[in-house]
C-alpha cells in the first residue's frame, strides 16, 4: 500500500488513535464524552472501545457518572500492558526513564559519567549497561516494551549515527547499530535523536504549554540548541538537523565558539559562556550555576550584569526563532531555566525590539517547568507516539 | 465530523487526490499504471477513475499504449471544468494568471501601477478591476473558477488583513475583506497571503525541483523574504508569519534597515542595498538591476565587488536558514536569480562556511527558473491545491 492512498484498515487505526487521544487529554470519561468529543457515532465508538479493552489499552474504572437514568460507566487509560524506555546521553552522566503506556512512571534513573573525556565506546558500554537494566525493570512488571529511545546532544541522521557531538567530543558514530548490537537486536523498536528534537516533544506532550501547536524549546546546558513543533508536529528537515540556532552567526567580532567558528550564538549566549564571563571554572556547570544563582540572589553587581548581557545574546536569538519560525511559544529549559528570573527580562525586550511582526507575532516565553529530566521524557514521548499514530501493536 | 477521526467518505476523498496527484505527475498513463504507483486495487481504480471522468477532473486520450494483447487507453488530467486565478500586487504593479485543472496557462497579464505611493484603497479599486476581467474571461472559456489567492509583499494574518508591508506603504489593511466585497462575493474561496510562501509553494509545485519535501524560496526584490516548504507542507507558523528572513540582525554596526532597526540583512543583502551601494537610482529596480548586470558582465571592478559583498551577507542568511531549517534546497529567486552568476560562488562559500552539519546538512543552492511571475504562479497552485486535498467540487 503507498503511504499516498488510504485503505479501510487506515480509517480504523485513525479512529483507534483518536479515541487513544481523547482518553490522553480527558480521561476518566464516558463513551458519550468521546463520541461528543471525537464526533464518532455510538457504535463505532462501542466498537473502538471493546478493542481498546481487549488490548489492555484503555479499561473501565469503579467510577460512574451521577446522570439522568443509568449510570455511565467512566474509561481510562490502561498503562498495565504497555511501557516505552527513554535515556538521555550528556556530559553530565545517563538518564534512563520508562513510562507506561498510561503515562505512569516506572523509573527514572541517573548516573553520573562516562563523561566527555571517555569516548563513545566506553559510553556505549554504559548506556547498553543501564538500558539493559531498564528493560529487565519494565519486563519484572509483565509490560511488553514499546520502544527504546536514546537522545544525544549533537546532530543525528536519519541512521542513528551521531554525526558531530562537540559537547561529548564524538563525530561520525554509529551509535543506533552498535547499541542495536549491544542489546542483541530486541524486538522493539530503538531509535535515536538529537536531545532539543526530544525535549520540544517532551514540552509538547508533557509541559504545562502542552499541545502548543507552534512550539520551540531552547536549551542551555553544554551547549545551546532548540528543537521546534511546528502545526503540531516535530520538524525534521532534511537529514535530521533542524535547531541549530547556537550556531547562528550574531557577533561577528565576538569570541571563538566551540565548533571553531567566530561569533556563534552559543559562544555568546551560551552557559559556559556565562560561566567564563563571570571567571568561574566551566569543568563543573551545575556548580557554577548554583553559584550563580547564590551571588545574584545575593544582587551581586557584576553577576547581574553578566545575567543581562547573558540574556541580551539569548533574546537575540529568540527574536530570530520568532521571525523565521513564527511560534506561539518559546520555551527555555535546561540551565535557562534556572536562571530565568535573571535572564527572562531582557530576552522579552530583544524579542520586542526585533521581531518583525506586532507584539513578535504573539510570541510568548515561558520557561520549562520539566527540570534535566526533559530529554529523556521525550525520549519516552517519541516511542509512546507510536500508539497515537495508530500503530497499535496486537 | 472531527478533523482527528476518519470516515470512509475521507478514504475516498484521499484515493480520488492519490490518482489525481499520480497523474499530475506521471500523465499520461494507464490504469494499470496508476494501481501501480498508488497500489491501489483494480477495481478501486476502475471506480476512483470512472468518478474523476464524471468529474472531467481526468479523461482518456486518443493515443494507447502498445503491449501484448489489448492495447491500453491512456488517462490525462482535463482542464476543461475547472480553473483557478493568481495574483500578485507588488510595487512593480499588478499580475494576474490563471490556470486550468490541468495545469495549462489560460491567461497572464500585467499591469503597471498603481505602486507605492497610490495607497491601499487605490490599489485594491485597480486589484479588483483587474480580476473581475480576468474572471470574465476563465468564464467565458467555460470553466468554473476553484478559486482567486492573492499574495502581497508583507505580513499577512489568517483573516487576509496585511497587517505589515513596508514596500507598499500598508499598514492593518483588511485586503480579504475588502476584495469580497468589491467582488460581490463570489461562490468561490478567496484568499491573501505572504508574496514568499507562495513563491515557495510555486517552486515546490512548478519549479525545476518540484516535489522537493525541504525546500526554502528566498526572493530579493524591493524587499527579502523567504518561504518556506518543511515535509512537503508550507510552514505557516502561528499567525502565518514563516520566513521574515529579512529582518535577522546580521550586522551590529550596519545600515538602519526599512524596517527601523539596525543591521537586518534586507539592509546589506537587499537589491535596494546592492543598488545604493553602487550609487544608482532605487525608483525602477529593474532599470537599475539590468544596468548592473551590463556592468558587471564588462567586468567593472567595483560592480563585481559591490555583487560579492551582497553575495556574501546572502550567504549569511542562507546559513542561517540550513542551520535552522535544515532544507535539502535554497532556491534564489527575484533580482537574485537575475544576478545569481556573480552571487552564488560568494552564497556557496559563506554557507559553507558556517553551516554547523557536513556539508551544510546537504544543503544545496539553486537560482529560480520562475521569473518575476513566481509569487501568482503559486497563488494559482494554492488554489489548485484544493483538488489535490481531496476537496473536489460536485
Amino acid at each position: 500500500m503507498s503511504t499516498l492512498t488510504a485503505g479501510y484498515s487506515d480509517v480504523r487505526a485513525t479512529n483507534l488513535s483518536a479515541v487513544l487521544g481523547f482518553l490522553r487529554a480527558n480521561a476518566p470519561c464516558s463513551r458519550a464524552a468521546i463520541a461528543g468529543g471525537t464526533g464518532l457515532n455510538k457504535a463505532t465508538i462501542t466498537n473502538i472501545v471493546g478493542d481498546l479493552i481487549d488490548r489492555r489499552l484503555i479499561r473501565e474504572t469503579e467510577q460512574t457518572q451521577n446522570r439522568v437514568g443509568r449510570p455511565a460507566t467512566l474509561l481510562e487509560l490502561d498503562g498495565s500492558a504497555y511501557a516505552a524506555i527513554g535515556m538521555e546521553i550528556s556530559a553530565r552522566g545517563l538518564t534512563a526513564i520508562a513510562y507506561d503506556a498510561a503515562g505512569g512512571q516506572i523509573l527514572r534513573w541517573h548516573r553520573s559519567g562516562p563523561g566527555r573525556g571517555a569516548g563513545p565506546d566506553k559510553t556505549l558500554t554504559a548506556t547498553s549497561a543501564l538500558a539493559r537494566r531498564a528493560m529487565a525493570a519494565v519486563e519484572a512488571t509483565g509490560r511488553q516494551i514499546l520502544g527504546l529511545t536514546v537522545g544525544v546532544p549533537g546532530l543525528v541522521d536519519r541512521d542513528g549515527t551521531v554525526v558531530l557531538a562537540a559537547g561529548l567530543g564524538w563525530r561520525d558514530y554509529p551509535l543506533k547499530p552498535r547499541l542495536l548490537d549491544a542489546l542483541s537486536h530486541p524486538t522493539f523498536s530503538v531509535s535515536v535523536d538529537n536531545d532539543a528534537n526530544l525535549s520540544a516533544l517532551a514540552e509538547y506532550r508533557y509541559g504545562p504549554y502542552a499541545g502548543t501547536n507552534n512550539l520551540i524549546q531552547i536549551s542551555g546546558d553544554t551547549g545551546l540548541g532548540a528543537g521546534v513543533i511546528a502545526d503540531g508536529r516535530p520538524l525534521q528537515g532534511n537529514l535530521g538537523y533542524v535547531g541549530e540556532v547556537g550556531h547562528l552567526r550574531v557577533a561577528p567580532d565576538g569570541p571563538v565558539c566551540g565548533c571553531g567558528r567566530r561569533g556563534c550564538l552559543e559562544a555568546v549566549a551560551g552557559i559556559p559562556a556565562l560561566v567564563r564571563r563571570l571567571h568561574d571554572d566551566t569543568d563543573d556547570l551545575q556548580l557554577a550555576v548554583e553559584q550563580i544563582v547564590a551571588r545574584a540572589s545575593a544582587g551581586d553587581s557584576e553577576t547581574v550584569k553578566a545575567l543581562l548581557e547573558t540574556g541580551s545574546w539569548l533574546g537575540q536569538g529568540v527574536a530570530m526563532l520568532a521571525n523565521l519560525l513564527n511560534p506561539a511559544l518559546i520555551v527555555l529549559g535546561g540551565y535557562y531555566a534556572t536562571l530565568g528570573e535573571w535572564l527572562l527580562p531582557a530576552v522579552e525586550k530583544e524579542l520586542q525590539g526585533q521581531a518583525l511582526a506586532p507584539q513578535a507575532g504573539g510570541c510568548k516565553v515561558a520557561l520549562s517547568a520539566l527540570g534535566h529530566d526533559i530529554t529523556a521524557i521525550g525520549a519516552v514521548a517519541r516511542s509512546l507516539d507510536q500508539l497515537d499514530a495508530g500503530r497499535i501493536p496486537g
